[in-house]
């Protein structure tokens, strides 16, 4: 940055006290109206500025929030997002938003920026590496509310705004079996990763309360689109493959149908395919996917609505979590029977 | 925000005087080992944090970049954001965020965020409804360098990182008369904008290079999915109806796709289709979607690359402007002869 100008450089340079420029630009009325003149005029053609440090010293306030973000490519975050905005730009608060693109370093460079900019409150969901804490308990002891949106750590006494993985993924393989499916696969998140392992549950527990058999063969770990093709190809050669495919996102539900699609496997009549998010591409595709919507949206303005209160009220004490209903968008991918 | 605790109410609460307190923090010899632990003890359980303010006004840097972007949602700004990102992680700066979500309101609130949170630099993209500058003057006449890429405002001195529209939509025309089209019909954006108007004009000289008519039917301005059915139906109903239909974005041709196959039309067979930016939708589709790659990546590495230059050279002066190559990528959407 430039080096700035200050009330004493224009002070110098028109040769009058300091405090006679600042009182002449906060246009008190003890100093003339040509005095005035020249100050302003000054001030504006060297670019003085009052110091907004020194200004939001005094105030107190930045009335900013802070948002640390996995990736902001991603359909659901970017809704998370726009409902975060809209509670707080109505309430009049800025938001600040860090993206971590799914890297530990980087978060913990994002948390010391909110810090070292002094928002008001944050608003977290974890990269899928962070497997350590310290910079966001760092946040958490300053006095700084936090709220966890989606990805939410254990261990903390904030609130969290989480979707029911383990429900939702129930309800998906439910849909699938009733749609007239009898072997259905699952292409998994890894088991490090909560969502992976809640989606896998509900997966489960949906083929045993239909007295269907758990079968190894059909559960993959591949999150990605890149992924998929490798998994669809493994799954249709077993000598049962299946009749239908629950995905853990959106985007390997999209590489399933392009993979089925290139082996002459049609989509729904041979392979069912169920996705997760709900995302832009699901009514994209050709057929169209269905999906479970989780309402990023509605997530975002939960979260910031909370943290907002925990901001105003300055109320402490231990957090709650707080549920996103999810429900399922039925399309043409799973339109079998 | 909860009233911070000082020095003083540690050096109260044990009954000693502010500078052993501010020593102790700070591990000075002069101080005891039992001091030093009875200070670091209460100030972790009082949640004492050192004033980040005033440590970054006794720094004076907050190593901070600004960035105002019109919408996160839109795959080609992720890309511009990811390309930003890694050029100033990689030099040791944060990213700080704001979506104006095309709102000129929020704009104004986004360039006084960035203002206050004293950002060494700014790069902005502009909204749609932006057609005064005040509020991005005030930020340039700060001394604070800026940047804007993809969508620039005339009459500033900064430097601007843009893409050639008019030549990458003349290719793209030129792309689907080679490949066999006679009647190609353009869905544009409003002529406010500037990408509406260049774009127009690529499309209007490419017809003019291969002698084919302008024929004002065929020129409707939709920019949306929602826009384009109604664009789609009207052109297909016209006495001698395109064989062609270049869009100026991708979502506009993801929906004349979808349009077109619903009336049993086929693509590319009937109507060819060519989008614009080869955002993440263009290989999900069936037939995947021809489109021109305008490198969002290559533009945010190019505009960070400058403004760090500018912040760390502290140079000032007229800026300059940056093309950014674009190219086609040709897929099933355009394959007719």
């Amino acid at each position: 940055m430039n080096s700035q100008v200050t009330i004493k450089d224009i002070a110098k340079a028109l040769g009058i006290s300091a405090s006679t420029v600042s009182r002449a630009l906060k246009d008190h009325p003890d100093i003339s109206r040509d005095t005035k003149d020249a100050v302003n005029e000054l001030a504006k053609k060297l670019h003085y500025k009052p110091n907004a440090v020194a200004l939001s010293l005094k105030n107190s306030k930045t009335n900013t929030i802070g948002v640390i973000i996995p990736e902001l490519v991603h359909y659901f975050f970017s809704s998370v997002i726009s409902g975060i905005e809209d509670v707080a730009y109505d309430a009049g608060y800025n938001v600040m938003i860090c993206q971590s693109n799914e890297k530990y370093e980087r978060e913990i460079i994002n948390a010391q920026a909110l810090l070292s900019n002094r928002v008001e409150g944050a608003l977290i969901s974890i990269s899928k590496q962070t497997k350590d804490f310290a910079h966001l308990q760092m946040i958490e002891e300053s006095g700084i509310p936090v709220v966890f949106f989606d990805r939410a750590p254990d261990g903390f006494d904030s609130d969290r705004v989480i979707i029911d993985d383990k429900k939702a993924a129930y309800n998906a393989v439910c849909h699938l079996i009733e749609s007239g499916c009898h072997r259905i696969a699952h292409l998994a998140a890894p088991d490090s990763l909560a969502i992976g392992r809640y989606r896998l549950e509900g997966y489960k527990e949906a083929l045993k309360d239909h007295d269907m058999p758990y079968i190894e063969d059909y559960v993959i770990v591949a999150d990605s689109f890149d992924l998929s093709a490798i998994a669809t190809r493994k799954l249709m050669q077993l000598p049962s493959p299946p009749d239908g495919i629950f995905t853990v996102n959106d985007l390997t539900a999209v590489g399933v149908m392009k993979t089925l699609q290139k082996m002459g496997i049609t989509v729904p009549e041979k392979v069912a395919i169920m996705g997760f998010s709900a995302g832009s591409y699901s009514d994209i595709t050709t057929p169209t996917l269905s999906s479970v919507d989780q309402h990023g949206y509605e997530m975002g303005v939960k979260a910031a609505t909370i943290l907002l209160k925990r901001i105003e009220t300055q109320r402490t004490g231990r957090g709650e979590t707080f549920y996103i209903d999810t429900n399922l968008v039925i399309r043409e991918s799973t339109k079998k029977i």
